[in-house]
């Protein structure tokens, strides 16, 4: 059964996933602060709204995918936000990642409102936006979650469930791109050490990696770390340091403390630092290969 | 083919490797410094000798699996050692995790003897090493290669080849390790912040090693550092600090500053000062929950 | 010349501050939350105020004492707030530790309504404030340093200037809070690892703070972790951390990565996750004895 | 009463200190691997040997002052090394930083010959060491620390008694280096953080070593870090990461983690990678200053 739905973000992952959303036959209503990247989508039969009130229809559902809390915040609470109009048997399917804080607080915020809000963050990157291919961990209410179920299942090919508070979604994706960095990082370390050492980088991780870490992450980061090719860029550095920042602002509130995440956070702000801000996270390469006076 | 073959070293990893070369139809010769402990080998075939040396054929093959540096200069190099006897014409297959700077003078003094040394470090836990599911780094003369294979495929899943110099396989082998200690490491981090916010703890390692970690790293210590099950012990914890150790000496020689080996370094030194020298590697856990104020 | 003059935060280095200014002969018109605190500066002559606004005089000058960016933006903006009455003219002298961001905004806001804004945190502990021997580090309008030095003069024994911006100070203050916590924790490792080879803690840190570390902070808290004697509670191991998470805000805006500060970070909340928020901060050595496994 | 007594090793320490005791009116019997060096005190009245033995007199006393743990043992118990001769009553005064294992190795040696050996590292750059105003930590039989005192009073403003086991002084002595080390790393990136705010460098470290951190560690460092000027070399990086591994080095015998001094490996071993080997180890900043982007 197909359903209106509204889109906010159309960015490098929001714009394959509303694709997705069209192509499995849904009416689609979109909303991008840019507005000349929801070109695509209408030839192909979305409804382009210049606000993002425009896009959502009471007790409707409409997804959000933005890339931080402020703006989040701006296009859901602003005085053109979507909670303008949502309304009572709303459905709020946030795909960002998140504080975990701010998670908490939309719940409330849309719960005064009778508007369910789902935390649906995603794994993957653009390519696996586009092929349908996000892993997807998901918390709200169960109603809420029973709805956004097959409207999820066409985006993706796994959901994982972590119970009612929205903001326990956020803590797993957070979590996950902690280790994806932590992996990174590990490799950089060890192929630079290995190639000082006389062994051919490719040949190491592709041992590695058909080995004890047969999985995308090592497979695919591997390759790009062992070549120094940190193209296309999937996932800008920066953003990756603001991740970064999401899991020690909950290890501050939470008290726990996190060394590699603070020694990741510190490989980043170097990388920022040093003007790679919009680089691929893979580029940590590139300072752990200048500690070590490597020259390429 | 079979051959007659010495194998020297049998404690949890070395008894089973044995016994599968047993099983593959060689004959061998085993030595253990703890006599009792080839009794399982012995009555399955195999003949014991007293002495390093005695397991050792001019020209023939002998294996060893020793579990550090020192201990294998000993059956090497000492006066009962293999070297007395091995001669033109052999070769020694090393199994053991030892450093590439040995490696490298262990390849010396066999070529001034005419034998050939073969470094061959081992992926695996015991139960892999009886599963004859090892993986094999080799690194080594071509025909030193080329006559250790069959022998090695009776007790491993996969071989990989790291070239002529055989320090370049222990590399190889001690920067896996140094992975597979920092996913460990940074797994213990994602859970304990991930349990203080509410999220249950294997809940998150399923999601995250069925998705983006879908590999037997992710898999098997993911499951051991979320339940806190810290047995049974595959690999003590004063090993993994022997082996970290290893590469953060390759990286003083090197100059390769390596910020997650130093802090992992500090982790397992933290966990052995506390007594956990011969609990599984995994119990690193432990120091992660204790510096979280976490209970258990 | 004696001034009228408004306080407002009597803990435990506001209230030695606020009666060496009375002893100097000003009158003092003071204000704490807990009203109670403010009974022996009454029974000196002070006159209290019941709101931070009625401590105000317009174009007077009034002091502040707040331990955190929170508590200082309700004095100081909100509802019955020190700026509701300071008026044009005005010298608000901030001595508290606060963000440097905070310290822009504040600069911003004052310079509004014609009130300068000086940021002047200090050093020292309750002992230092009493004998008035705190050092003080300023940044404001050349008038504004010009009016507060005679008032800081009865207060302090030195005064640093850092230029015409406020959060010059502040920036000036988390950096000399950074440098002493490296210190403690640096000390504690040292005396960690020589009492373990079988050296005298207090022998050795007598030797290094009569010769290298002939300094106040070397001497008084080498004393403290090499005793481990924990009390007076001169600064709060939950405001060391306040400080710690206050320079690496300033280094997350300009970018800058701090090893030293994100290793004290995990320390210190270490420490507070283990309860300890309200010892002295050098009982951040417990955390160093743990992790090496000494028992005390 | 002036004494005979040899002296080996003539580097930038060894040869004012050598001249110090020559002016105290000893005789002085010294030797130099690149004998060219010595002319400056044969010319002052000293006598020259051509092999380390031969500037021992039996039952005399001898001063070392060797860069590092291999050179010592080729001087003391080499082939011509002054074990040779300086026999029973004699007294080895080693004023070198060497490893606490060699200090205990050395103790046991010396005796079996009947020889005292007493460690007598000294903290001080090459123009403390010329204005006699070295502080020397000393530990070995009480016999053999009242012998030497008097000699040493020639060279030094200060002598600290560390009891009976030579290797506590050389504790002492690398713990002290630590913290020198620690301390300069911790200005480097305050002064980052703090330049990168907008606050003047040499303002902030003049504020900080006038007040908390009113010693020569800070003042003099500081003044350098501040600057950035690295000259004169007066201790070179390569020793300084040598010494950092001499702690590192106590702190696996005792199963000690510094996490601090991990951090310090890391930034040297990164210096050194860059080719700064021979820069002064408070060049250390330059690792912070390219952390942070700042280009100079």
């Amino acid at each position: 059964m197909s359903e209106q739905i509204g889109f906010i973000g159309l960015g490098s992952m929001g714009l394959p996933i509303a694709s997705n959303l069209l192509a499995a036959g849904h009416q689609l209503y979109v909303y991008n602060r840019d507005a000349s990247k929801a070109q695509p989508l209408v030839k192909a039969g979305a409804k382009q709204g210049m606000k993002p009130v425009e896009v959502a229809q009471p007790g409707g559902v409409v997804f959000t995918m933005i890339s931080n809390d402020d703006a989040l915040q701006s296009v859901v609470l602003g005085q053109d936000g979507l909670l303008q109009r949502l309304g009572p048997g709303g459905l709020h399917i946030s795909l960002s990642t998140v504080s975990p804080a701010l998670a908490q607080k939309m719940a409330q915020i849309h719960a005064e409102k009778q508007v369910s809000y789902l935390a649906a963050p995603v794994f993957g990157r653009p390519d696996a936006a586009a092929a349908r291919k996000l892993w997807i961990c998901i918390a709200g209410q169960p109603e809420a979650r029973k709805r956004a179920r097959p409207l999820l299942e066409a985006i993706g090919q796994g959901i994982f469930e972590f119970g009612d508070q929205p903001e326990l979604a956020n803590v797993a994706k957070i979590s996950g791109n902690f280790l994806i960095a932590s992996a990174q990082e590990a490799m950089a370390e060890a192929l630079a050490v290995a190639e000082k050492s006389g062994v051919d980088r490719t040949q190491l991780i592709d041992m590695l990696s058909q080995t004890l870490f047969a999985c995308g992450v090592y497979q695919n980061y591997g390759k790009m770390i062992a070549e120094r090719r940190f193209t296309p860029v999937g996932f800008a550095m920066e953003l990756a340091l603001k991740d970064i920042n999401l899991i020690l602002d909950t290890a501050e509130q939470t008290k726990t403390p996190l060394p590699i995440a603070s020694q990741l956070h510190d490989r980043l702000i170097s990388g920022v630092a040093k003007g790679r801000g919009q680089m691929d996270w893979s580029a940590l390469t590139m300072g752990v290969d200048e500690a070590a006076g490597i020259k390429k």
